[in-house]
């Protein structure tokens, strides 16, 4: 661990070890508290409970301990600072169990002014994506982020890069057993192993798989899971895995509980497939299992969705579905702390946790938010403490400046077909999950123009540029195909967020429009982008790995707000999110990764177009 | 940890990490089961649910999954043995969150069998006493006991040892801060820190006693507690302590959860203060409190005591108390398994999990035993598998055979007064835990016959012999007082278990009797009996450090049964443990050691007899 330095950071408060005495002295009044919050009910997780009329004793940025309102008057010594909370919750921070930072396009420095603002006060963040760029390199540069950040991180290593195999795509990482244990071995904070999203393979009893569960199990560290398919449940569940995020329905909920999986309900955007908290709580309010092995979380968040449905907005659904308030809160923070085992720091205010607070009104919309004990937030507003320890975020080394590595001009459109053949496209509809594989005939012609015409199809190019530097050669390797329903209407788009590979894909009706898309990636070593016309409409710059943004969270979700709005009035009908996944060689049905169009149930690959007549038979 | 060997031992069931593809294997349906119990519901401790129409499916010791009813006769290859549960419950075997296997007078090889019996498959064991008497030499070799005996043993580190000074007592350990941090590096069974007695001294910040919190909690090991008191419950909690069973009423347990401390609620003899469960449980049935913080424990019980009221019998009190069924389960599983961060492990049917599961009719009483997927327990009965672990008990080293240390033949009764005088007395009342001080007028006497008889009380000799090798000189240490109201008719008492330190006490009408108690103490290095016109009438021998039998546990559940039987027809109101309390000095009021009468409030040395005119002035 690092030595406690001048930043604001999670290190700022001493550990609980070397805090005892004090804390015994201020709880039992013979030394006066750094700050006292009276005038407050205080939520209590570990009974479920609002407990009225009380006041929080705070020193060295823990918590002494929960008093009568207005204890503290009788003491002889005045406390350092005494703040009103005027009637209003005093709750634990919330605790998010899963998310991956890469999803919000920012730093671990930068969530954490998002995260603050939504009263969360530590995540377990799998750095899944960093890891498949840049593999060990990556994953511990996000640590070293994370340490430096005014927030609690934990790391849940990840499990699965890559998502498939080198025959199928081309990825910057490949953590190994080995390399995943040595991450156990060098770095305390990585506390369970991140999602194991093949899922299959581990029911299946792969053996690379199961040594990269043994790798976490063998040090005593739990495993994350990801899973669909209640066939798979009691394979999964024998494998060692102890929780998931994907239970997407009452059933399969229940199924994972009584197996001895804890669910993490996943909250997001109502409108989206990540929403799935409203149909899995129903283990709970319709079967009535107990809610104690059951949280709440986010998974993955823009930067602007996450201002508007962070962890407080999840926590607040779970209510909505039918938890008490204190329940749902309870989900949101001491049931996360507990299944990673951190329930002794976190997840409440009992005495010497840390002093993770939020203020809350009665709606449990967060006002304040104390992070160990320093105030960060309040009136939802980011205070100056926080503001400057935000304005001096940790650099990411040069290394991670310098991963779009792309060699020469790969050509971005295939050459028109010469003969009459039938196309292997890839379809988007909305949500934007899944791509379905729908096979278009084609006439022949002398232009791609000419040829899309005939087809009367919504068709336009898509490729995906191998940008590791792992190609060979002068150029970079590069898979073509069609977009089938895209919507485009002019122009081209491209991102350098490819999941799980992160290669760059791009789309267009022109080459012309799609080289300038591919340049400005190239050039920003990272982004995503709208182009038209030879012009760029929208951009945003992730320099980091072609991942990351460096700017604060506010301006990435301005950014990405523009972004958004340029993209639909580009006519794309699926968001940007879902074109990211367009490369994601795990999901039905159809998906195009460098190394060509991938059907994913066969796990092979197809042309892209096939002779009409041999079609035919 | 050792290498697994023939012995049934909790190592028999190779680690999960080692074990995943075959349970994968097994649940997917490719691979037999070795076991499936099948016709069975099943209670699941995850949801607080009993699921009807199961069959439970083990390999390796572990369960591989919870099946449909018949679900493995669709399988291509017969399972190893089929079980049929006859429509009986299966439920994970029971986990005591807190217990002192030195109260049950055997080793840990034997008290599995009691353990076994009552559907217990894992313990939290303190070896406080043996801590006492032989440093970590003692600790050590219960550990090793412990990784031998057919049950999951873990240890919490004994954390007030000694009880309380050199000034006030002799004892045989001193378990410093650094002795402690090496027992938690060598141990990985020593999974947190055993309860803080002196809670006084931890919440008013003392050096020593919060040296020895910051070796547990600077190696992320928990800390358990022991604390009476609301208005220290604030201090306690702030200096780290999260668990407690001596939450004696509603009140106090209410305190305690809001403060971050886990309920351990006790069950004992009925009849007992040890008995606290029906109070402090309602914190739940009438205040409200969530129960998923709350476990319940045995924490002492003598041998015979054990077999009547176990684990599964608090289980069922908690039920009998208000909660349903499978809460009332998971209250004595599950709650203690995450309390202490083995969840994964043990605590519930899930899948990986230990296959440690009973099976119970349905008023939860225990038919039969499971310990890691073998038979142990069927009908109420110790199978031979077991019947041959039990019968292979490890054998403590020669130093802990030769504990009774104790040179020449100290007086074990005082010199008449010469002149009136006043004595201070303890007086033993019901239930034998406070001891009361009383202050008795005595006229001057030829003869201890005529004192006493002229004093018109009922009065008789105490003496405490120190029995660590520790007195220098040729002549062990004693100290003299006078027990009230102690009702032995004649004869004398005499143990060498007189917690904490565990000198020898003798009790006794004359010092004859008392001395052929001692003598036969000594002879066999410790025990408990009663004596009576200079013959031995009862005699429990306990030669490991002058606290535990060699010898199985029914055994000495007979001699103690026996041993219980002659206390009481030699009139001796309170029971042997606790005239075995009697030296116990941070229990009121009056105590007395091998340095004489300790007052307790004070904690500072009485003459035992003071001058009449001096005492009334």
């Amino acid at each position: 661990m690092p030595a406690p330095t001048d930043r604001l950071t999670r290190f700022s408060v001493p550990p609980l070890a070397q805090s005892t005495r004090r804390l015994a002295d201020v709880a039992a009044g013979r030394a006066a508290a750094d700050l006292v919050i009276c005038g407050a009910r205080v939520l209590s997780t570990y009974t479920d409970r609002i407990l009225p009329e009380r006041e929080l004793w705070i020193a060295g940025g823990r918590v002494a301990a929960v008093k009568p309102n207005g204890a503290h008057k009788a003491l002889a010594d005045a406390p350092g600072e005494v703040y009103d909370a005027n009637g209003g919750i005093l709750a634990p921070g919330l605790v998010d169990p899963h998310i991956h930072i890469e999803s919000s396009m920012v730093t671990a420095c930068a969530y954490a002014e998002a995260a603050l603002l939504n009263g969360t006060t530590t995540i377990f963040c799998d750095s899944h994506e960093i890891g498949n760029v840049m593999d060990v390199a990556g994953v511990e540069a996000m640590l070293e982020d994370a340490r430096q950040a005014p927030l609690s991180i934990f790391l849940t290593v990840p499990s699965t890069v890559p998502a498939t195999s080198p025959q199928l795509e081309t990825a910057g990482g490949d953590l190994t057993a080995e390399k995943i244990g040595a991450l156990f071995d060098r770095w305390p904070e990585a506390v369970a192993l991140g999602e194991k999203m093949d899922f299959v393979q581990v029911a299946q009893g792969d053996a690379r798989s199961h040594a990269i569960l043994a790798a976490a199990l063998s040090r005593g560290r739990p495993v994350s899971g990801h899973i669909y398919g209640r066939e798979f449940v009691a394979a999964y569940a024998a494998s060692g895995v102890t929780d998931t995020h994907e239970a997407i329905d009452r059933d399969i909920a229940d199924d994972l509980l009584d197996a001895g999986v804890w669910i993490f309900l996943r909250g997001g955007p109502p409108t989206t497939p990540w929403h799935s908290l409203p149909e899995a709580i129903k283990t709970i309010t319709e079967l009535g299992a107990s809610n104690k092995r059951v949280c709440v979380c986010t998974d993955d968040r823009d930067a602007d969705d996450l201002m508007l449905f962070g962890m407080d907005w999840v926590t607040r659904q779970a209510w909505k579905a039918g938890m008490t308030r204190e329940q749902a809160w309870a989900m949101g923070s001491l049931h996360p702390a507990t299944r990673f085992h951190q329930d002794g720091e976190i997840g409440a205010l009992g005495g010497g946790r840390r002093a993770d607070v939020v203020l809350l009104n009665d709606a449990l919309e967060v006002r304040n938010t104390w992070f160990g004990g320093t105030l960060v937030v309040e009136d939802a507003k980011v205070t100056p403490v926080l503001d400057a320890a935000l304005s001096d975020r940790w650099v990411y080394p040069k290394a991670a400046y310098a991963t779009v590595k792309i060699a020469g001009d790969p050509p971005l459109v295939p050459a028109p077909p010469r003969t009459p053949c039938v196309a292997n496209t890839l379809r988007t509809a909305l949500p934007g999950i899944v791509v379905l594989h729908e096979r278009v005939a084609l006439k022949s012609g002398e232009t791609w123009d000419e040829i899309i015409r005939e087809s009367g199809e919504d068709l336009c190019f898509v490729a995906v540029i191998e940008r590791h530097g792992l190609s060979g050669g002068g150029e970079s390797r590069v898979a073509h195909g069609l977009l089938k329903d895209f919507g485009l209407k002019s122009g081209a788009v491209a991102s350098s967020v490819g999941h799980d590979s992160h290669n760059v894909i791009v789309a267009g009706t022109n080459e012309a429009d799609m080289r300038v898309a591919l340049d400005t990636l190239r050039e920003a070593q990272g982004g995503v982008c709208v182009v038209d016309g030879g012009a760029v409409k929208a951009f945003v710059a992730l320099p980091i790995a072609g991942l990351l943004s460096d700017k604060r969270v506010t301006e990435v979700a301005e950014e990405t707000r523009v972004l958004k709005e340029v993209w639909a009035q580009a006519g794309c009908t699926i968001p940007y999110m879902g074109f990211n996944l367009i490369p994601l060689s795990v999901i039905p049905e159809i998906r195009i990764t460098d190394k060509g169009l991938v059907l994913v149930p066969q796990m092979t690959i197809v042309e892209p177009f096939e002779d009409a007549r041999a079609a035919a038979e």
